[in-house]
């Protein structure tokens, strides 16, 4: 069984095809022997070792018990009402799709309640209202809200997706209340419902069931597990490896192709939680019933890899709003929940208990009482948040999200983004960036334009402003070529290209990447290097800095028009250059490409040398965005606002530097978070930067940029992002007549 | 010694003035006799069995002992460095500002752990300082940065004000070190420091000690305190009752004039809480010196009263925003931290513990000693928040300030603002409203245009944009009649009058107030009834939903145009009626008064009948505002932000009902949480609003407002808002033919 953990060792795609096809054979033989000799029930995601801890548990006081009592009293009262089962008839949202969803949930629920109480109720509820389902199922044509060639349709729902999340689900819930059950009874639920609708999501929708992609992972988890529950080790082979077992589809699959070998999916947190739900799910039912699969080993422990990357794609218990990413979504969201019980079941990790006791829910399973025994003995030690550079793609090696972090009189976070486009709900936001600090955001990403099942903001879906705002370049803190966006907002353009990552490297003081890309614009090199530095503070003993340096370097044989925008949440504090401010009128900033979103609210052109500007954040802290003027750029102060009929948009305010005819150009900035403003106490402490002098120069090969701080401290930050360079490389350069030298990437130097 | 205690029996200003000249008499004789006899050090906010108690508490573990080491620490860390005193020279803010400020906070902590720790070198710290002090006092002339005219000049500080604030404190610090100090560095303090200090802040500045204000407390408190300290019981008597002992002035007419008989301050409770500081230390000092004064007994107790009305005129910890208030001031502020202290000290009222947990800081005397081990034991029981007409003015009669509370899945508020203009630091937002749901801001007061202490806006005092956009009718909830401000802003007119209060009554279901006022435009008569009613869900047994009614009602004999705005905070999220949206440019409403600071942003003409305006707030909740449209009235949306160059203003939103042109109109409108937004749980319940029509009709003097809500429930509301009415009048009306009887001002009817 060893070619499934393929982590060690590589191999050719010839040699995995020829073993993929030793092993269906092999696990087909093996399953269909094992399903005959060894069906016990539960046995899916809850076991019967599982079941019988957790009658033990609800006899303690806890929060286990105290989560079975609360879900009890809900089952309780919803099992008092008539079953209602309707026609399928209603698409995303409506009546008979939120039934059918509430009738899975309630089915799960009432399972697991039976199992743990031995009261026949819950089950004969399940009973009456599988049967149901199975009178039903067998009549239904295609569901009459199906979009053909949009989404695969399903029957109970519109589209298949829903279809087997019903049946990941309801096959628990089969599972669960088996034992109470006649074999008439058994032979009808499975005749009538199992079957059909196992047939209809694998062999009747080979499309869905066969992709390489979230949809395909739902229904592969779905057939799977209902495989394991009716014996049909057939079905299992099938979701493992593809409906003709050749393992070009297939869970397996999926598991190799979905994940970068850090365990990143490509969509981006937002959507990687969602897709986590079925993987974790199906793998824990494959661990229960053939654990020499040691399918959690598979690929160097990829699944546990993806729990864990979810994780640290979050900043104080929201994740990183990338992409299509609606911003109140977080580490609480249940398949999450789910994720962290079973890979803390798995892993025993105190440091995951740390997320779960966050989270504040219990669920009742097995691996959920362990979390939750262990969260009732304190055992929960702090979850460690790291610097990453997670590769993107399934060789890693398609871009990468680089995650930066520090403490600092709170943590910071910087979140710097050469990856690949992430599929249709990618940004066009190539190298784009935000900053965290102390609990808030300080430059932002916009996340998606949704309001989540509002039916007045265009039925709930995505708003045209996701598409016209959101996603274009301008509404993201990178450069925008032209007004343009990246890959003219071309999703088959951005899927086949993306960017490089150039180096990932950190030290004590400082953590800093670098990335470039020339496919986002025809004839342009895009080359970013940023990075998050600790610094200590003159004449103020133990205390530190934190400062983010962003220099942006652009190359073209033509001349454009750069515009670099930064997207800040806070309050406009001042600025060290005059404002001309419209203030009886405002018009849009631009026509097309998120441009027509953008009120123009102030222009400045600061002479050449240092321009700062600053603002202040709701978490009282002050930030300074120090740059470097050549004295031809200008500054743009926008609002979000404008062409938006119905108020779709959050106002939110950015300023853009615009370098407005160049072929060549460098961006150098350095935030800076500072000081305190504390109007309940009554005192506001370091409200101005510290920053004095600000340069940039290329020496050579090497980027040098020189910080002055008031008090004539002075830090030189030089770093060499040529495309290959050797590790112990040694770099030499001179700046006012002084040699430098240093090894690697980057030195930071002090000088005083 | 009764006549102190005046809450009982009522007497004319003759004798009152009469009675008065005695006590100055006999006081003044009982007094010195006292001071000769009595006098023991410390005896002032800490007297010598508070230091007994506190010197055990130290001892054992606990918050106060936690504290103790805290301020310890940070004495210890300071009394390192050097003593500074710096020839006065800065005015507020700058360097010798400062660190005079610091210098008493200092002395009177060192003071403090002189104290406990029985540590002469504390006591000497602060003995050296003060030397230092009393060689420079005499030789001072008035503040180089004094602003004649305007405020009392001071010789430490620029205003006189801060010298009694340094005097407040550092009058403690030294009777806090007295038991160290020889007799002749006494003489010395006392002669070069205190009594000057003292002659220069009563006798050589009459206009501020003898004045009814805040000033006048201050100075008035730090005199006492002193005379207290050095002996000069003449000092007290003159603290209390005016420099010529006449009772004209002084401490106790303060307490007569500055506070409602319920306790409100008519400035409102950001600067309540800042008055507060010196009349609850004067009077702690005192109680402690002279109990038989009876001091918080004094006008049937409206010393605890103000502290109480303090905490009640906040929600969810921070004080309602009204007037100039820095709108992230709350509970926590360490003068209502005192002052919940010296009320729990003299009451052991369980609810001020809740309180002062919320606050979360102890401080060392006695008092804080009390509050800590009872936090300690955990005592404390839910302060209980309470609908109340606070009435304004010395006697309570000039118009109120209403606070509507319930519960209803989370706590409700009503502020609604009949009050007097409450001087200097008043808005022009006569008869005003704000509501609180859920513990945010739903319909909101922009409150002070400042940012405190940030040098870069406006030097941290109030910003211009305070006169011409925050003070103006405009940014508040009320009417706003030809474009102009109430008073024409003039705060002079402002405080000559006052709306009246017509009643205020509440039963099980129903708070509900009255008020009007024909004086803040010449010829036009404002009458708003609002009231916060509390219904049981149709169809969901159990569970019950709020409402907010608002009838504004306007009268004149002249045509005119009447705004009557809603500052709501959230996102829109829909109308039902179409917006005419400004999409590529936006206008300034108007050129003054406040309309020259709001961008226009769509307007809309809904057709007679019903207009519902929904938004959504960050607290999950949904707000639906339907109100009564007459077919010719229209609707603007606007932004604040324009004639805003420096963006010294906050981009808030308002939606505006105008009738351009009546001579009589009313307003009418609900205002309905309802529903829940849950992207992280992604569920979205009840986002659209269940009333499906709403009408207001007079019949005879009774206002009648009809609810019909989604399945065919009606209520009506109908009070009787006439001038005078019996208590038990019993009012009759009919609608649609039905005859409706109700006794008294108010009554809720339940239609099926």
């Amino acid at each position: 069984m060893k070619f499934l953990n393929q982590g060690s060792f590589t191999l050719s795609f010839s040699q995995k095809k020829w073993l993929a096809a030793i092993a269906v054979v092999f696990f087909s033989i093996m399953g269909s022997t094992q399903a005959a000799i060894a069906k016990t029930s539960p046995n899916l995601v809850v076991t019967v070792a599982d079941v019988k801890n957790m009658r033990a548990a609800i006899k303690e006081d806890g929060q286990f018990k105290r989560t079975f009592i609360a879900s009890k009293a809900s089952v309780d009262e919803q099992i008092k009402r008539a079953i209602i089962v309707p026609m399928p008839q209603d698409g995303g949202g409506g009546y008979t799709h939120e039934r059918h969803k509430k009738n899975y949930k309630l089915m799960y629920d009432a399972g697991i309640i039976y199992q743990l109480t031995q009261d026949e109720k819950y089950a004969n509820y399940v009973r009456d209202m599988l049967l149901i389902y199975a009178d039903l199922y067998p009549t239904l044509p295609l569901h009459p809200k199906r979009k053909m060639g949009k989404q695969s349709p399903g029957k109970l729902f519109w589209q298949s997706l829903n279809e087997a999340m019903w049946l990941v689900y309801t096959s628990q819930a089969y599972d669960l209340v088996i034992p109470s059950l006649s074999t008439k009874e058994k032979t009808k639920i499975e005749t009538g419902l199992f079957r059909p609708m196992a047939n209809f999501l694998s062999v009747e929708s080979p499309q869905t069931f066969n992709k390489v992609h979230n949809h395909g992972t739902w229904a592969t988890a779905a057939v799977g597990m209902t495989g394991y529950v009716l014996g049909e080790q057939e079905w299992v082979e099938q979701a493992l490896y593809d409906l003709d077992k050749s393992g070009k589809g297939g869970f397996l699959r999926q598991l190799d192709e979905l994940f970068s070998p850090q365990g990143y999916y490509n969509e981006g947190p937002y959507y990687q939680r969602y897709a986590l739900m079925p993987f974790v799910t199906f793998a824990k039912v494959i661990q229960a019933n053939q654990p020499e699969r040691k399918i959690f080993e598979y690929r160097d422990g990829i699944l546990l890899k993806a729990i864990d990357t979810t994780i640290q794609l979050s900043y104080n218990k929201l994740f990183f709003p990338i992409n299509d990413a609606i911003k109140s979504k977080g580490i609480d969201t249940i398949e999450l929940v789910n994720g962290v019980a079973i890979a803390y079941g798995l892993t025993k990790d105190a440091g995951l208990l740390d997320i779960a006791k966050q989270q504040n829910e219990i669920i009742l399973t097995g691996d959920g009482l362990k979390v939750a025994q262990a969260l009732d003995r304190q055992l929960e030690q702090p979850y460690q948040f790291k610097s990453v550079a997670f590769g993107d793609g399934n060789d890693g090696k398609q871009g990468a999200l680089v995650v930066m972090r520090q403490n600092v009189n709170g943590e910071q976070a910087v979140l710097f983004k050469p990856t690949g486009q992430g599929l249709g709900h990618g940004h066009f936001d190539k190298l784009t960036w935000q900053f965290y600090d102390k609990g808030a955001e300080i430059v932002s990403d916009y996340g998606a334009a949704r309001f989540l099942n509002v039916e007045a903001k265009f039925g709930g879906r995505y708003l045209p402003e996701n598409q016209t705002w959101a996603k274009q370049t301008i509404a993201h803190n990178t450069v925008v070529v032209d007004e343009k966006s990246h890959f003219n907002a071309n999703v088959k353009m951005g899927n086949a290209n993306h960017p490089e990552l150039l180096f990932f490297d950190k030290n004590e003081q400082v953590t800093i990447s670098s990335a470039k890309i020339d496919s986002a614009y025809e004839g342009v090199l895009l080359k970013r290097t940023m990075a998050l530095i600790k610094l200590p503070l003159q004449n103020k003993p133990g205390q530190e800095q934190s400062l983010v340096i962003d220099v942006f370097n652009i190359e073209s044989n033509k001349a454009h028009q750069y515009d670099l925008p930064v997207h800040y949440k806070g309050h406009l504090i001042s600025t060290d250059f005059t404002l001309d401010t419209q203030l009886t009128s405002l018009s849009a900033l631009g026509k097309e490409n998120g441009y027509q979103h953008l009120w123009l609210k102030a222009q400045a052109q600061p002479k050449a040398g240092l321009s700062q500007i600053t603002w202040l954040n709701d978490n009282g802290r002050f930030y300074t965005s120090s740059a470097v003027m050549d004295g031809d750029s200008s500054l743009i102060f926008t609002q979000i606002g404008a062409n938006d009929p119905l108020f779709n948009l959050r106002n939110e305010n950015a300023f853009i530097h615009r370098k407005a005819k160049a072929k060549n150009h460098t961006f150098v900035s350095v935030l800076e978070p500072h000081g305190e403003y504390n109007p309940s106490k009554e005192f506001t402490i370091s409200a101005v930067s510290s920053i004095e002098n600000l340069s940039h120069q290329k020496v050579n090969n090497i980027d040098v940029v020189e910080i002055n701080f008031v008090g004539n401290q002075r830090y030189l930050l030089a770093f060499n992002s040529a495309n290959n360079i050797e590790k112990e490389q040694s770099n030499s350069f001179s700046v006012n007549g002084i040699n430098y030298k240093f090894e690697g990437r980057f030195k930071l130097f002090s000088i005083k």
